[in-house]
């Protein structure tokens, strides 16, 4: 550790940041970019170090000496004083380690301020009611971050004066209120720590350093470190900076700028300013701020200066800026510089013309798009302005993107039938069923009052590229009357009602849209990614429609094709449920018989579309009685249609009945149980399969636990293979079952592919069902438990741990084994990301997620290059 | 290999096993001892593997040649000859490996007859019919295992000839219709192979040895090699054995001897026999057979001479044998020795008694009993003699052993009731929620009709120690008029019934028992596995009775105390039932208000009981809803109880609704969400444990998946502590979720304790709940995909490696953790061993297993004392 505690801004630069935390060195490097900045000092992380290393926990005499050093020199530049009743020295304080950390202390503004220097600062600006507005604030937050009194009691002495004065708002307060208010809040601190507000400006300093190095040790940056594994961090700095006004008349000023529009992307100079004004006048819209052009007709000297400042940062950032500058009395100081939020049109213009422009390599642009953002460009959208008209019925969890308009329906068969019919309409159910595909495939969007993010509603939605609502706790459905309420208002079936799927906002009416526009530097960027990329990308996909779809955004096969969904056809479902209560295996194979023609038919159609492209079709999955009807009149009903009783059908449906499904008797237990099930399939695929040239079929057994479940399958499918002629077909599993993974040694050996199946392995090896674990998973991800949703992002250190047993122990007895993803996974670019570090060979996701893979993985294969 | 390919029995030891196959072995054995045995060879396994060498498939010229100067020895030695008309020499042929194996070829007997000796064999025993009887078996057994002819075959043509004599019993034919049959078994092996059956008995012989030597490699043998890990083995071995005949006239005779009783296991010589009569009529019951002693006064000198070679056999052996001989014309051949069959009283008087007398060691002593047999001398038991004369109504499944009597009762309070007023009652359910404890608890036993091995009824009732007869679907319940329909016969509520648990059988009336006899010797066998046994053996408990219990039967302590069980009794339902409903954090915590004496009071007796023995407490586990009424009536008195609504209570109700209760809302998630129920049992548990001196409970956080849940309750609980006072405790969790056991290295350090859940673990790992998997478990056991059901032994491949990387990764990071195992599998002998190889702290079971963990324990032991 050196001596030197304490660093001008003109001393600094990016290389100290361990030192000067990331605040502090962004100042330093506009300081020696020559950018006006307003100046100041930075006090060290070792100085914090020293801190705590002290018997004393207080700030040694040699570091006070040191930056009071700085302080001075400070208010020579700025030619003002700490305390000043004329012109004072106004300073902010802030924390900031190496990584900006939440539960730290943060910014202290307006430091300085004092029942004299105020009357300075009413000089300055000419503004009084500004100038106690701000001691006021700069009390209270002192009060707050530095001496620990309670906030709603400075909230409640402001309640208090608001409703003495019987005004709501804080702009109703004037100059004598505030100053009023800075009285009790002296008083409020008194009371709470018996310690008076300092009024000295140095105790005013010391006190906010010391609290933001106290700050670095609360429990909450200290569980924060623990869980993002932050501990080579070794505490936290504090940055001083001189304040600088907009308000001190029409020569000074504040705006905010971009060096790239952040909507678009093009690459045009981009921003809005107010004269006489404060950041947070811009902010709040009580006056409307000016285009930033409008400052080359006014002050065309100082414009080309920002435009200057603009071109340097934005070169030696090489990254889109967004600026803070203010403008006092003339002179342009810039506050802050940073990566500028974009849309995802505008992250993927602005990578791929960067790149163009030489000014990044391609590496960067394809790393430069948040693959997530992606989601953003490939659905329909509603019209921005349009919204702002529209009424807000509720909301809902924004459950797959995109905008849809139609007109309610209660029931699937009747979407189906006025689709048919030529209506658009949206699918309003309280949760959908695999009965429901026929109306949401029919559907514009669907809503549903209940379930979560991963609900059936949602993943099929997803995997639709439908827009969906779900889980709108806001709504009430009536199903006998047809009507549905939401705030008060009941529409009934038939009215117009509009989706956000983006956001989970439902309008009133129709609100209008806007198509997505997959302009061609998507395409480019794309073209970039794959360069990099190493992944296949495949998709899920059912049909030959969503097949193509997927196609179109770059699939290169498919990585999983659910033969259940085409069970429910109404052409279908009668054969599958005669096979369900066949009471011996003869009249089980007469229905299959039955159901064999329409498979092979899906089977082919799909093949053809994928023009040889690989696909892996798993066997029947769910358990059976998803196939059966629930209510008494549909159970008489089908009674009749498959030839049995109305009480030996409920007796069926009785058996199959399970406490936990989930665990249940699906998956490969079905073809273990009913062999012909298994061979049925087998034929379909491998008869569709030599009817398309080119064509070699994969097979996935699902939900295999244990070896000899896999090799009494694979016999099965064998040997119909040999019986029909197939010869160029893949035999492998899923796995999705723990147990799968920890013996994959034992499993490997036998198989062509794995594929995991993370959904039901999440469920399994965190033990929480997806259909379930919404009335605790919210506490969960809300206390921090879980960081992120695992259905939705996986969880590498548990579930993918376990991925990381199976594939050390596959490869190890396989290593030609091809091991990929599938499910909401493969569409997450984070787990996508693992996946590459893990070292499989596929990721397969819903066909409006393929892009978004391919950017991920891309992300996943350059990331690797780099730390190689 | 050798250029020797037979082997006399004379040449034969005990060493030369791998060549000469286990049964040879024990043959050239008795013959080295100087036992009479029928002479004979043996072809070795390496005669096999040259078999299999060979480009032709067939026995090389050079081992006929040996084997026929063999053969031709036999013929001198017995003077006999092979297909002699006056005196035929007749042998057997056996196969035999150096272990057993399913799927080969047996025996083959009476090789040798044709249609010349056969008559040589009626002038040997002047019986006719037992000649061609013997001869009509040869061809059949011949005629499908050499000759591969369908067995069905052979019956048909049985039954035709039955039926023709308008008979049913073999024993109804005569000596013309064996001989008729002999005729048409021949044809049937002439028309199925185009063969014709070989007179020559040269032929017969060298054909049943080739197929001993096929039989090795069938498809059947090759898997259970397989299956089984017996890759080492090389071949199988043939021996072939002169036959010796006991129906001579009446000084020949047969019977089968023990060396001590294998029922009581007395010292004494124990056993039967009949005059001129072969082995199968002492098996037939036709004629009563004479007790062993018998043959003392009927032939001294013969009597004498057997008990010589019993003596010499076990001292021989070190073990009980269970012999068969023959007397042939006054000389007496011993046939077969081996290790006998024995009760479990029997098993450990025998081993006590052994080791007393210095035949062997404690150690083997210890592992002569099997733990798993123990479970017989731990129940009240039917009287064998009563049973006989009783009415079986049905068979349900051996659920919890034990024979119970009483009346029927249909309602858990109900059988409480008449319990209190001095009645026995059988508990007769559908099947049993945690709402039928206090029946359960009341009754003398239980018997639902529905649910397996591992039902709430079955693990609750083994818990207990109450005999339970699970899964009877042969009876009928209708709940409204209160009758148990069986076997066409009605009960009346209140009619007596017979239960035996340990075989599942389900009696009318009253039928005898008698008293489990914990012996003596049964007493000094557990002295001798505590001597070298190192695991702790605790018990599941919930009250002071069953600690007791378990504490009679050895038990170090409490390995798990499930806390809700406490929940259901009468006087504190009304409050855990407002704990739910409560609609704020206020009142809920008023309602845990009213349970914390409750449990203060449960925990205290419960540590009083253990006097400082430790004490594992779980914390709340099951869902909330199981605490809820289900049906209507109920609904509407429990809402008036708890002051809410039936609507209001309706809706709580299907707000706790999950599809997969299993994976919900349940375990340590209780407690992140509701932190209040934590805080309480903390407090309860505390208070308790500071009224009893040397009481350090244990704290168990159930069902954590994710460090972050283990933390946030550890800090709950820490916290009460600090608040009690309370300092000497540990804190631990359950491991049941593969994610904790994953992430092992992330819990240990924040633990003083795991314990194996391994009931959860196993439904996670294998993907399938315990409540359901009945529907496929049986074809997976029937199919050998899992050879055991993993719900009663521990599925060591798949659960088993889960667990090891869980010691594995948890004392690499802190060594000194202590590791334990509770739930069904701590009282299975196969999974305690498995804990011992693992390395683990305790085992913990229902207090009647705890003899069974502690013997079994000792066995894991010295199994690895052994091999070491």
């Amino acid at each position: 550790m050196g001596n030197k505690f304490v660093y001008s801004f003109e001393e600094g630069s990016a290389d100290l940041k361990e030192l000067l935390g990331g605040k502090g060195a962004n100042l330093a490097v506009m300081t020696r970019l020559g950018i006006p900045v307003p100046p100041g000092f930075i006090i060290t992380t070792e100085a914090c170090q020293a801190y705590y290393k002290g018997d004393t926990k207080a700030i040694s005499a040699s570091i006070v000496e040191e930056y009071t050093q700085h302080l001075d020199k400070l208010e020579a530049t700025m030619g003002k004083k700490l305390g000043d009743d004329q012109d004072p020295l106004l300073v902010s304080v802030r924390s900031g380690g190496a990584i900006s950390m939440p539960g730290m202390m943060d910014t202290i503004l307006n430091l300085g301020l004092n029942s004299t220097s105020v009357l300075g600062l009413i000089a300055q600006t000419s503004n009084p009611r500004f100038a106690y507005d701000s001691y006021r604030r700069f009390v209270m937050m002192f009060g707050e971050v530095v001496m620990g009194v309670p906030s709603h009691l400075f909230e409640a002495a402001l309640e208090r004066i608001k409703n003495e004065k019987n005004v709501t708002l804080d702009t109703e307060l004037n100059a004598e209120d505030f100053k009023k208010l800075v009285g009790e809040f002296e008083e409020i601190i008194q009371k709470h720590t018996n310690q008076p507000f300092p009024q000295s400006p140095m105790v005013q300093l010391e006190m906010s350093i010391e609290a933001i190095f106290k700050s670095w040790n609360n429990s909450r940056a200290i569980l924060y470190r623990e869980l993002n594994n932050l501990k080579s961090l070794s505490g936290t700095a504090a940055t001083v900076q001189a304040m600088v006004f907009g308000n001190k008349g029409e020569t000074s000023g504040t705006g905010v700028c971009f060096s790239r529009n952040p909507s678009t992307g093009e690459n045009v100079f981009y921003g809005e300013y107010l004269m006489n004004a404060q950041g947070e006048d811009v902010v709040a819209g009580t006056r409307t701020p000016l285009s930033i052009e409008a400052l080359g007709h006014q002050n065309k000297a100082l414009y080309e200066e920002l435009v200057g400042y603009k071109d340097k940062l934005e070169q030696h950032t090489t990254d889109m800026q967004d600026m803070e500058f203010t403008i006092e009395e003339g002179k342009l100081w810039m506050l802050q510089t940073r990566s500028g939020k974009r849309t995802a049109a505008a992250a993927v213009r602005i990578a791929v013309e960067m790149a163009k422009e030489g000014l990044i390599d391609e590496k960067q642009a394809v790393l430069r798009v948040d693959p997530a953002q992606l989601d953003q460009l490939l659905h329909k959208q509603l019209d921005p302005e349009a919204t702002k008209a529209a009424t807000v019925l509720g909301k809902g969890l924004p459950a797959s993107p995109g905008a849809a308009v139609g007109k309610i329906v209660f029931d699937a068969e009747e979407a189906h039938k006025r689709n048919e019919a030529g209506e658009k309409v949206i699918l309003v159910r309280v949760e959908t069923s695999p009965e429901d595909l026929i109306g949401m495939n029919a559907a514009q969007g669907v809503l549903t009052t209940r379930g979560g993010m991963t609900s059936h509603a949602a993943v099929v939605a997803r995997g639709m590229g439908k827009c969906c609502v779900a889980g709108c706790s806001d709504a009430l459905i009536n199903e006998e009357k047809k009507t549905l309420t939401m705030k008060g208002k009941t529409l009934n079936d038939g009215e117009y009602i509009t989706l956000d799927g983006s956001v989970g906002v439902v309008y009133e009416g129709r609100v209008a849209t806007i198509e997505p526009e997959l302009s061609g530097y998507f395409g480019e960027l794309m073209i970039m990614a794959d360069k990099f990329r190493t992944l296949l990308v495949k998709t899920n996909a059912d049909n030959p429609k969503d097949a193509l779809t997927a196609i179109k955004f770059g699939a290169q096969g498919i990585g999983l094709c659910r033969t259940e969904h085409m069970f429910f056809d109404a052409s279908r479902i009668q054969a599958v449920r005669e096979m369900i209560v066949a009471k011996d295996t003869h009249s089980r194979v007469k229905a299959l018989d039955k159901l064999l023609p329409y498979q092979e038919k899906d089977f082919q159609e799909i093949f053809e579309a994928l023009e040889g492209k690989p696909a892996i079709i798993r066997l029947l999955d769910p358990p059976l009685h998803e196939f059966l009807p629930k209510d008494e009149a549909d159970i008489r009903e089908v009674a009749k249609e498959v030839g049995v009783t109305k009480e030996e059908l409920e007796q069926t449906i009785s058996s199959l009945h399970e406490f936990n499904p989930m665990l249940g008797f699906r998956g490969c237990r079905l073809g273990v149980v009913y062999p012909e099930i298994s061979q049925m399939q087998a034929r379909a695929i491998f008869q569709a399969a030599l009817k398309v040239p080119g064509c070699e079929p994969w097979i996935e057994i699902p939900l295999v636990g244990h070896l000899k479940e896999y090799l009494f399958l694979k016999e099965v499918i064998e040997k119909v293979a040999v019986e029909v002629g197939a010869v160029a077909y893949k035999i492998g599993t899923m796995i999705e079952v723990p147990r799968a993974a920890l013996t994959a040694d034992e499993l490997a050996p036998h198989c062509d592919f794995f594929s995991f199946g993370t959904n039901d392995l999440t469920q399994m090896c965190c033990g929480f069902s997806r259909d379930d674990a919404d009335s605790f998973l919210k506490h969960y991800v809300g206390k921090g438990i879980y960081e992120k949703d695992p259905f939705q992002s996986l969880d590498q250190s548990g579930v993918g741990r376990l991925m990381e047993i199976c594939v050390a122990q596959a490869r190890a007895v396989n290593p030609a084994l091809h091991i990929g993803i599938c499910g909401e996974h493969g569409g997450d670019p984070a787990s996508v990301e693992f996946c590459h570090r893990l070292g499989l060979d596929e990721v397969s996701c819903s066909p409006y997620r393929v892009p978004i893979a391919r950017l991920a993985a891309a992300h996943g294969a350059i990331k690797a290059l780099k730390n190689k």
